[in-house]
């Protein structure tokens, strides 16, 4: 699982400094989290194929998250595309964005397909045989949700060396492999376990931008494998976090300890700060394992 | 007068290359002409005090020309701004960004007054003492209006020297300033054009982005300082124009040739040249005054 950071800053886009976006790689689906201005431009630079990108995923409609959409799709448009491209986003998304495609008499050629979000509760959005992705419902200053991608276990592989040895004939290979268990040439039964690996433990990322602390969150997110929680403030500002429904980095890494997972992403760092290093600092007060995400950055899950 | 090209490419925002946006200085106003995603990083970039701007003139409503506007709208309240901001715009505009702005549940807190266009003939937007501006109708695939920017003649100046000379009292300056004769010591009258200075003659600027070949335009635009005009094709590319509603570098100099202006700007480029010398080349076969726009070039007109 691979996070490239698009964009991490909050509020405003400045020359060195991109509103929230990130693409996530994960059993061969790039979905995009987030789309403020310029993701498109961030999408180029970091060479993310555009093509790749089906499912986009948005948290809420301030603009920071969500003005680059209306570009992408009319780049998209541009491009040729001909796919089926999934938005997920609160409702009043595709109002928004269909009202802004008919002003400019520019139609998709492409199926633009928008799943409007409402619900206060945890809700499946996507699921295949390989990856599920579920709502975080966070608590900011107008409807938020968070995402939860989890990996599926992967089916076992066989241990064809053992099988060999064992004496288990090639065209047992293809049940073993569904999960039915072997037979020795003297035709005694050989358990599936025996003859397959383990296979790798699914990986799972949680998306938390933009929200209050808020530790109902904990359950759902619990035990991810690597979190991205907001950390607008340091603990200076941590007077602001009530009215603009904001988190200070500290606050994540409570998120992340209660949660217990395995790694924590800090970003939406305002740019009042002359450093985000800052921010890691007062996190590890709190959690041992924090990173800082920062544009252009990837991470390996 | 002053023009300052923050994007000039169609189409798509590229790592190097932004949509169409300017600035135009005249006479202590800041208007920005346009409005394509990034325009609000390519301001901070080229350093123009976001609260210089109170007039935002759209030529149309196709992305590439106005997606960047809820972004700066946006941007513009963060920052605390409290003066009115005007946007001249084709109707629906208003619907699309208080939409969007109410989405965010981010309504400014500063006036923000709409001005809807929906005329065919060319239509007076904005005058004062010392400028004028007005819609220049344009032929595209949506309802698209260029504009022409009118320096007013100052007022004449005091030609001191002469005056002393010719013993006119200095109580009688400021009347003379307002355009009266003088009174030499002897009680003979003086004509003001002989106690002033003509004022510099006023300058002039057109916007003519995006539209196809358009002969319409030329009384409208007749003899203006500058004119900018798109020029999204070469030759080679001239079949595509009727069915795009572009135009090419050798059209855009043929409507300069006949309104006989200055000096011609090019822009719009579509990407797919490796040069934008090659605009100009095929411009200056048939107008001899040829500029080339180019992400933050500035002009002196």
């Amino acid at each position: 699982m691979k996070l490239t950071i698009l964009g991490c800053y909050s509020a405003t886009p400045r020359t060195f400094t991109n509103p929230t976006s990130q693409v996530l790689e994960i059993r061969n689906h790039h979905f995009l989290i987030d789309c403020g201005e310029g993701t498109q431009v961030q999408l180029r630079k970091y060479k993310v194929r555009f093509s790749r990108i089906k499912h986009i995923f948005i948290s809420h409609l301030h603009g920071d998250h969500f003005f680059g959409l209306p570009g992408l799709i009319s780049t998209f448009r541009l491009l040729g595309r001909e796919d089926e491209m999934h938005i997920y986003g609160p409702k009043g998304i595709k109002n928004a964005i269909t009202l802004l495609l008919k002003l400019g008499d520019s139609w998709t050629n492409f199926p633009l397909i928008f799943h409007e979000l409402d619900m206060k509760e945890p809700e499946l959005l996507f699921e295949d045989e390989k990856v599920s992705v579920s709502t975080v419902p966070l608590d900011h200053r107008v409807y938020t949700n968070g995402f939860v991608f989890r990996e599926k276990p992967a089916p076992r592989t066989l241990n064809v060396e053992v099988a060999k040895k064992m004496g288990v004939d090639r065209s047992q290979f293809n049940n073993i492999k569904k999960g039915m268990d072997g037979v020795s040439p003297k035709g005694e039964s050989i358990a599936n376990a025996k003859l397959t690996l383990d296979p790798p433990k699914p990986k799972s990322y949680a998306f938390c931008s933009d929200t209050v602390y808020n530790e109902s969150i904990v359950p759902i997110i619990k035990e991810v494998d690597a979190l991205y929680h907001e950390s607008t403030f340091l603990e200076s500002e941590a007077h602001l976090c009530a009215k603009t429904k904001h988190s200070t980095a500290k606050q994540a890494a409570q998120i992340a300890k209660k949660a217990k997972v395995g790694e924590l992403i800090l970003g939406h760092y305002s740019t009042r700060y002359k450093s985000i290093e800052l921010f890691r600092d007062e996190a590890l007060e709190m959690f041992p394992n924090v990173a800082l995400a920062d544009d252009g950055k990837t991470f390996e899950i």
